[in-house]
């Protein structure tokens, strides 16, 4: 079901602060910054290898302090907020997941990075980790 | 400098009741089991995308309170400790890395999963995320 690890998303309080550091340290390449209101958060994609087995640094500061994320840094500041997984049909995946009694923050898909298909899991079932499906938007 | 990201590591209280959640509920397999002593944790590596651009699951449960693992389930709970990025050389990237400012934890390669030669860089130097280098046995 899970085909790659697509990314690891990171909160970070400053974006421009954190991007700079991952292309000096590691010399990583920005391919995407978007701001998606919905979700509360400007981003910025960072590659970590490329397509067809593409994988990411997402980069997170949040919009407002009253957002997902901006609760996170408050609770526990910078790091690594959740895993996201590449999959074939976020739609099949939750519909299986959902199946294995695992609860589902977004019953059905939403918009996510650079058009992509995605929807989240609730950590609480999935032993503290907050987790992603993703479905790429040219489906790799 | 970075190739692909090759593990995701969570910190659990029971290796095996998450060995079983990652199993049920997203079919992943454990492809390799071990008690690593000098970092104080049992693991297991359930495999999400295979040979040459393997990428991992690590779950870990500490031996102990008194070890790193260990002290991060009491600070923080259950959920993702660190991310791991495949490199070519780990002693060519601590070089690297080391003479851009952050700071090593470790300053030469040790051992780490499957063989692999390993090392972990500061979180303090990098956002808050805990970053381990992972030249992989038979390097990829």
């Amino acid at each position: 079901m899970l085909t790659r690890i697509d990314h690891v998303g990171v909160a970070c309080r400053s974006l421009d602060a954190a991007v700079e550091r991952y292309e000096g340290v590691f010399g990583l390449t920005v391919v995407s910054r978007e701001l998606i209101e919905e979700q509360g958060v400007k981003e910025a994609m960072l590659v970590v290898s490329g397509s067809p087995h593409a994988s990411y640094v997402q980069l997170l500061e949040p919009l407002s302090p009253q957002t997902p994320v901006g609760r996170f840094l408050e609770k526990r500041g910078e790091g690594i907020h959740h895993i996201g997984y590449a999959v074939a049909s976020v739609t099949d995946a939750l519909e299986t997941i959902g199946g294995r009694g695992v609860r589902l923050i977004d019953s059905r898909p939403r918009h996510g990075s650079m058009g992509a298909s995605i929807a989240f899991l609730h950590p609480g079932d999935l032993g503290g980790v907050l987790t992603e499906l993703v479905q790429p938007a040219a489906s790799a």
